[in-house]
């Protein structure tokens, strides 16, 4: 694995660490300043501040105990310094507005990721479940 | 308007067009052929022949007399030749397995796009249906 694989290998896990720590300080560090996100049901965060303050009400709720891990991550360089980083994610312990605890999701997070002065970090980012076939 | 922003300016709308006339065969031609394409239910096509296959599929299906409407895109240059292209959408005209018309759809479109020998195409995309806030 290169030194540039292994960064962003190190970001996604970071997401994935960050996440079940409920840590959003350094959830959103991993972010750029003027990154945007559009998350499972298409809501779009714009910029640093609103992505970590849409995850911190929703670690304060219904991620509150919830844990993600992924699985699977594909890395695919489109130049040196910029990739496409999709990685299939199992969420469990996550709740209902009332509460109780919902069932295992499935998805697709893809996360674009540019190297700055060294340092990779995630500019564009888009979730998606994966929703069972009926 | 700079030369590269009409170029991507013009991908989505042929996105767009070859939807609303349900031509695969052009709107495949939008891709490399190594895109991906990740949908709003999750499914996750790799290369261009797998997304043009899913496609004409639903085209000839559920999106047979569908119609896609962009109303707003953003376009974020992460290097001169290297964007990410957010495009809110609304469809209409979908059908159920049983043919019947369903509700309209709003969702963001995001595309990955990169310019290759003078030629803007999609490397990789990812659709989110926008959600009701219950």
């Amino acid at each position: 694995m290169s030194p540039d694989q292994e960064a962003i290998r190190d970001v996604v896990a970071a997401f994935e660490d960050s996440w079940n720590r409920h840590d959003m300080e350094t959830f959103a560090e991993l972010f750029t300043e003027d990154a945007d996100f559009v998350n499972v049901v298409g809501l779009w965060w714009k910029g640093r501040p609103e992505i970590k303050q849409a995850h911190e009400t929703s670690h304060a709720t219904m991620f509150k105990n919830s844990n993600l891990s992924i699985s699977e991550t594909s890395i695919r360089f489109l130049r040196p310094d910029v990739a496409v980083v999709r990685s299939v994610w199992e969420l469990v312990g996550h709740t209902s507005p009332q509460g109780e605890t919902l069932s295992p999701r499935k998805g697709i997070l893809t996360n674009v990721v540019t190297e700055e002065g060294g340092r990779w970090a995630i500019v564009a980012s888009q979730n998606t479940d994966i929703m069972p076939l009926g």
